[in-house]
């Protein structure tokens, strides 16, 4: 017999609120900015070729993207980029870390039903301070019975965080939109994952193919459609 | 009767490993590069300010520091400074990222020695992936029950980590260089702490005067001095 699903993890950019069409306009402006000295492609393709060489030193987030920014600038351009543009790029890095959290639709009523049949954890990767202020300022933090800022969500990183929760992985769901950081790490240890993609998906999460055959993984288009599923999984909670 | 203390509370930088020596050379550093615009003087208070300023939205740690370093740079030089040498700044900040940890004198003995008494929890504020880097290279993280990387050391996140860890404030003693961030809160919520100062102070964490009318509050010169107090305030447990 299988074990009910006791606990929700919950991932939070591009799950609960938007965050990769705040990178995206970035993303166009700055190859606007360096459109005199390079195509937007090699733009692009050198400021991830940058952000992957540092991500292991600098990890994910905001001052992370806007560091690596500067360098690719400083570099595409051979030192010829305006010290005002890069002064400029600070300010667009206070500007993203100040965006208004914008929940996806149906979110506020999905949680709050959540949090009355199971223990919800919200399960988030970044900058430890940008998260913990657009988890204050969603307005969702009391549905949330832990809330864990990780610095990665390899296997290791979930398993620290059921084991110091006293989860077992089998009584574990967590939904997201990545398969790779959200779905991958916790079918791999015996838990249950939905993913729900978001419109956009940052190319360092990107996966050739879901994981089909696996009938603890399900994927959905919206997250108002969680709430039939977790009554299917779950018809003695409901 | 009082609680015995049963748990202790370790702070990571300038407690455990130098790390405020790190900053002090790049402020040197940092000040010799600026130094045909203002003196030195001028330019810490200034980068200071600075970092002050951005504190809420950035939060603490070393890429934090390189922005407002950059950021007042620029401003400093009323946007005179060279791209090199911003360039220069962020090749600065990776090689603070890469410092290897050098544990202050006694700290591997005294934290060994301590993990046998009691639990031992690391709390340390700061950038996450930094400081997990930091801890996995001191050779110490199998020392302790619980890491905990918060993002300030305020009363309230003192208050959530014990709670959190089931952790009562007079089982509960802090040690830790900051009397403003590591003793003061902890005090407040009615637990034990002991200051232990470094060599340098950042601004930011400096105080008046330590609380020296308080009986659950303790100064040493050195963790090497911490067992035997320890010892004396828990007879029970050596």
């Amino acid at each position: 017999m299988t074990r009910p699903i006791t606990t929700i993890g919950l991932d939070a950019d591009d799950t609960l609120w938007h965050n990769e069409n705040i990178f995206e306009d970035h993303h166009k402006a700055y190859c606007e900015l360096l459109s005199e000295y390079h195509d937007a492609d090699t733009v692009e393709k050198r400021l991830f070729e940058t952000e992957m060489k540092n991500l292991d030193i600098y990890g994910y987030g905001i001052k992370s993207f806007t560091l690596s920014s500067i360098e690719t600038a400083i570099s595409l351009t051979e030192g010829k980029i305006d010290v005002e543009e890069i002064h400029r790029l600070i300010q667009r890095c206070k500007d993203m870390l100040n965006h208004p959290v914008e929940l996806l639709d149906g979110v506020n009523e999905v949680v709050q039903e959540l949090s009355r049949t199971h223990h919800l954890i919200l399960i988030t990767k970044g900058d430890l301070r940008d998260q913990e202020r657009k988890i204050a300022r969603s307005g969702l933090a009391h549905c949330f019975d832990h809330i864990e800022v990780v610095s990665d969500k390899k296997v290791e990183d979930y398993a620290r965080v059921l084991q110091r929760n006293n989860i077992s992985p089998e009584e574990f769901l967590m939904v997201g939109n990545s398969i790779k950081s959200d779905c991958l790490p916790i079918l791999d240890l015996g838990g249950h994952a939905v993913h729900i993609p978001y419109r956009l998906t940052w190319q360092h999460e990107r996966v050739d193919s879901p994981p089909t055959d696996n009938d603890r993984f399900h994927e959905l288009g919206s997250i108002t459609q969680f709430p039939s599923l977790i009554k299917r999984l779950c018809p003695e909670r409901s």
